[in-house]
């Protein structure tokens, strides 16, 4: 069925369950979906942009509210909107990474954030994992150690994973951070995959920014997202305007350098805004989540030659799982090799996983009902009885 | 009505005739509506997204074919989405302009212009317009040679608008091009009042880059935009990405340096896309904006006192004209003052004026039908005659 032109409509989250590991937390809540309707239209949200003509002080739709209460949510002195998580790690490294400064990030950090330093001209610096897939406090201060002696000054700029996309493990944010300030160097966490599934406390974990993403994490449409600062760095990274023509000596108000002045004027913003009590109230349920998602692992390890790659028990529903044991065993005489999984699953009613995959992939249970769960889990074990593994 | 939680429904397309400088062109199409519906969730077009995983390689939705379409429509080599045209400047800015390096604007450059120069640390200079408020070639060749003596070096880079946001000129973009180029400066064509509005031929105006606005002028949802190039500029400002984890050695494909990878996930560029087959029709029949524009402008000026500050006769549907001679008279003595203007409109089912405007205001005509185009016109003649100015 086509919804316009040659445009299929999309009945992925009406048809199936979806555990694809990018679009769980995205998917819109029926308020979002609401507010998109009324707000469909490009500028929809400037009906009453009035002096200083900024995004973030329009009252109606209440966008200047929504800020206040994101920062307070955040713990974090302030906030503004950004067209996707990139942007606001981009703002940052714009903001405080000279050419040829060093930067320091995880051996987890996503390729938006190394592109982010790319962009300013920074050196990349990685902190390795541990053994178990850890980002961890011990590494972080060896490695800034290690950049003071390379370079003769710390890194201008820390990125930490709050949770990290290849693994889905929680890493020890608060104590990088400590370690980070005690050479003066800032920090910016990563919370794409925390920030609208899980409680975040900015404060409390001692960051310097948050950013988080709206189509991620926080049923939103995309591209969205989010920056919060202390006030200490929101002076220089939500500096305004200094610029000038010099034959009309015009200046340009309030709007912010780093955000290009405003930024999400439509859909996208009244879109996170709708959910927003949504996803305020499901970060308290999150242990709901972790039920799920090791209900869902241990199904999967009880299949015999099936490893789990992340942390383990899972403290996060998104998940690296080792089927190279197993499932791939099934691939290599399966009559559909490789995409006998998916087909299976996909009987099923389950979606998600990339076709083909059954050596290392990934799934994200988040937002799955207790029976979907169980669903979900009993769908795996019967997949792999059914193809002749031992399930335990 | 609340469309959801505290946010109120917008109703402002479907009550009202609306002639809001900003938002004309950027209402969205019925396609355009039933594709946000479909595809409203975060990562909604990421289902099929297969190796190299770029957004420009999606086939389903038809993401790749819409590129090579928006390509050879505007009639240059490449383009790319961006979120909002303002990335666009910040992408191409980015990539040619040196701390310090002059940049050649406009009069009536954008802020998102000038502040994609701040952030590049370049130094902007202004063209200035003629007595028509119009940017010509002369101006812009006496002003490079300024820029050389003073600088001892030419531009990074020339910024000109197509249509400017002021007065909703045309300006000699083709002429600026050439002399631009005699001194090897790239132009950049700002199309954010042209591209879905009118044709554009970005080779037959001879410039390097086209920058539109897919929420201002091409039917979509905000953010969204396009930036096109030559094939000789592509190499430069989508670069793909080099940079390297230290430790993992990490690489990232082939996504692209200035767009942080992939840029529109979901509703605004499938919003785009849904709208572009009513949008290559539309600017077709640019002729019965025209006509529209002129009824409209005409009328008003058919009002004693009152002056249009746009060229004349208006050859686009942004108009600024001038009533302090006409409305801002009646206002002196009003008991609404200067809100009896957007008062007496709201009553003949108009909206878009910004409120207590009497003086030099702004309207954008664009999208009306022929009945609506003589109802505004005629509104207009009619409080001006019940509030005793004269019309002729």
């Amino acid at each position: 069925m086509k919804c316009s032109g040659d445009i299929d409509v999309r009945e992925v989250e009406e048809l199936s369950i979806n555990i694809d590991p990018i679009q769980a937390g995205g998917r819109l809540t029926p308020e979002a979906m609401k507010a998109c309707i009324a707000y469909g239209d490009g500028y929809s949200v400037c009906d009453y942009c009035l002096k200083p003509f900024r995004l973030d002080y329009i009252k109606k739709p209440p966008i200047a509210e929504f800020h206040r209460d994101l920062a307070e949510w955040l713990h974090m002195d302030e906030v503004r909107v950004v067209p996707g998580a990139r942007r606001g790690f981009q703002a940052v490294a714009s903001t405080l990474v000279e050419k040829g400064d060093p930067v320091m990030l995880t051996a987890l950090s996503h390729y938006t954030e190394f592109v982010s330093v790319e962009q300013s001209g920074g050196i990349p610096r990685e902190i390795p994992t541990d053994e178990h897939n850890r980002v961890t406090a011990d590494a972080a201060g060896m490695r800034i150690e290690e950049v003071m002696r390379e370079f003769g000054r710390p890194p201008s700029l820390l990125f930490v994973e709050h949770v990290d996309y290849q693994f889905g493990n929680i890493h020890e944010v608060k104590e990088i951070a400590r370690v980070a300030h005690s050479y003066d160097v800032p920090v910016l966490l990563n919370g794409a995959y925390s920030v609208g599934i899980m409680e975040v406390d900015g404060s409390a974990l001692g960051v310097d920014f948050v950013v988080g993403s709206g189509h991620k994490s926080m049923a939103a449409p995309a591209p969205s997202g989010l920056l919060a600062a202390t006030s200490e760095r929101a002076e220089s990274v939500f500096r305004t305007t200094k610029v000038k023509g010099d034959l009309t000596e015009r200046t340009f108000g309030i709007k912010e350098v780093e955000l290009m002045g405003c930024t999400l004027m439509g859909v996208t913003i009244v879109g996170m805004m709708a959910s927003f009590p949504a996803v305020q109230e499901r970060v308290k349920h999150f242990d709901r989540e972790i039920a799920h998602s090791r209900l869902i692992t241990d199904a999967l390890l009880s299949i015999e030659g099936t490893e789990v790659q992340s942390e383990y028990p899972r403290r996060h529903s998104l998940t690296r799982i080792d089927t190279r044991g197993s499932f791939d065993k099934v691939a290599e005489t399966h009559k559909k090799r490789g995409f006998f999984l998916q087909s299976e699953l996909k009987k099923r009613g389950i979606t998600g996983v990339i076709p083909g995959s059954t050596r290392v992939w990934k799934y994200n249970t988040y937002g799955l009902t207790d029976a979907q769960a169980q669903h979900v889990a009993d769908a795996f074990r019967e997949i792999a009885a059914e193809n002749g593994l031992n399930v335990t």
